[in-house]
């Protein structure tokens, strides 16, 4: 096989590492592919972690150890995250959203890998370094989010449902009061779905009372693991009784006013 | 700003390209944040083509006219492919998988961003040229690997519900006759989810008889819309009478034997 200069590995290495976000990949899987000495990969992987880090794109790790090796760590900076963020605002401000019951419709949000791929590296980024085994999120809306944020840290997802399949084999169900309408509803999520133990975080794209977050805490008490933290796009502050004290939000949502403007504004984790 | 050298445009632009693919992507983006002539920018990308043409891990289009750009559409090469196919036929192929009523549990699969970004590239290279507005799907588990299909075709996604919900607003929805159990069934898509006139694939983590693609085709026919093809990870091909004839699959389903083996294999397309 031809040899392929430094240009041609740093354009190799920095793909592998794209596709892979936490996780560590042994120098050893460059050395072949690309038929290069691990002291020219090693050199390649020091520009690379310079220009990721300088360009704030996130972070290159070394691990060292028999199972060491590197891994790349998406982020986002504070301007690109400002920038979002405000556009995003300003997207979702438009009366056309307006649904009856004072609603507002985020399909087109929620379902845009453009979007979602970036509000998946600021949630991950605040979870970044804690021990996470799974990210959970409960169907619909909030899957293609909580799916890019899992990606981004290495771990699987895991989707709730809100009735049992027959696909799926044996289910833990529960009940719980969703927070801000009071009514009873039920999630359910197969035995098979995750390991005694694990630590989790939960990732949707809306919360108003926190009834559904308080429900993913309590499955997974049922499962022996643990609820690390919780992340949702758009936060209803209007809600003046929320049941979870404790959680990351984008952006704020304020109610929609007499003349119909969407009322929105970065959270206080943006600003 | 300090100037940045061919290896660190090289990490940048790769990072841009992989971040947005099938998006056209202006030479102009590049030169103020990378602080270059428009020439090295154009060298830059001259290499960054030919690796990533040469590792077979996709192409870099240039794309003319006012309008124009580079382009980088992902791709998996037949090695890659063939080995990927190969490993998930025997991580599918237990007996734990085994779910009463001869389903198979495949959570773990679809939830896997290692194991969905893969397949999803083996399906969006399939469409790759075609013009696709939408990727559709229907919910739940076959939703991160629709998603990463977008992601790939750089469009967005439309997830079809099995209910209707109050927050999307105005729906339309159909009947349709699941191809295997003969059950009617109900789907619905919000008005505001895509403009007449679109054209449309459908992705889906299972197909048995073809039903529910036959739905998605129907509902499409109500939005004056069109789907142009149909892609599936598993293909139970046990089912004598489906009800689509075209369609592409990754893996092939053939049942559960006595010994209770999972029997799976490559589909023609993969082989």
């Amino acid at each position: 096989m031809d040899r392929f200069n430094r240009n041609n590995r740093i354009v190799a290495i920095t793909q592998i590492l794209l596709n892979n976000p936490s996780r560590v990949i042994s120098l050893n899987n460059f050395l072949e592919p690309l038929n290069a000495a691990k002291s020219s990969i090693s050199e390649d992987i020091v520009i690379i972690r310079e220009t990721i880090e300088r360009l704030q794109l996130g972070a290159v790790e070394s691990i060292s150890g028999a199972s060491g090796g590197i891994k790349y760590i998406p982020k986002i900076s504070k301007e690109d995250t400002n920038k979002f963020v405000k556009d995003l605002c300003e997207k979702l401000n438009s009366k056309e959203r307006i649904v009856p019951g004072n609603f507002i419709y985020i399909n087109d949000i929620m379902f845009n890998p453009k979007i979602v791929s970036k509000a998946a590296t600021i949630l991950s980024s605040l979870f970044e370094g804690q021990q996470v085994d799974y990210v959970v999120t409960v169907e619909t809306k909030g899957i293609p989010l909580a799916y890019e944020v899992s990606k981004n840290l290495g771990v699987e997802l895991i989707i709730v449902r809100r009735d049992t399949k027959v696909t799926e084999g044996p289910t833990v169900s529960i009940n719980y009061v969703s927070g801000s309408s009071g009514r009873i509803q039920n999630m359910s999520l197969s035995k098979k779905s995750l390991k005694k133990g694990s630590k989790c975080i939960f990732i949707d794209d809306f919360m108003k009372g926190g009834g559904t977050a308080k429900g993913i805490m309590d499955l997974l008490k049922e499962f022996e693991s643990e609820l690390l933290g919780i992340g949702v796009l758009i936060d209803n502050i209007q809600s003046d009784k929320k049941v979870i004290k404790e959680y990351f939000s984008i952006i704020e949502f304020l109610g929609i006013d007499e003349d119909e403007n969407v009322l929105l504004k970065p959270s206080n984790l943006i600003k």
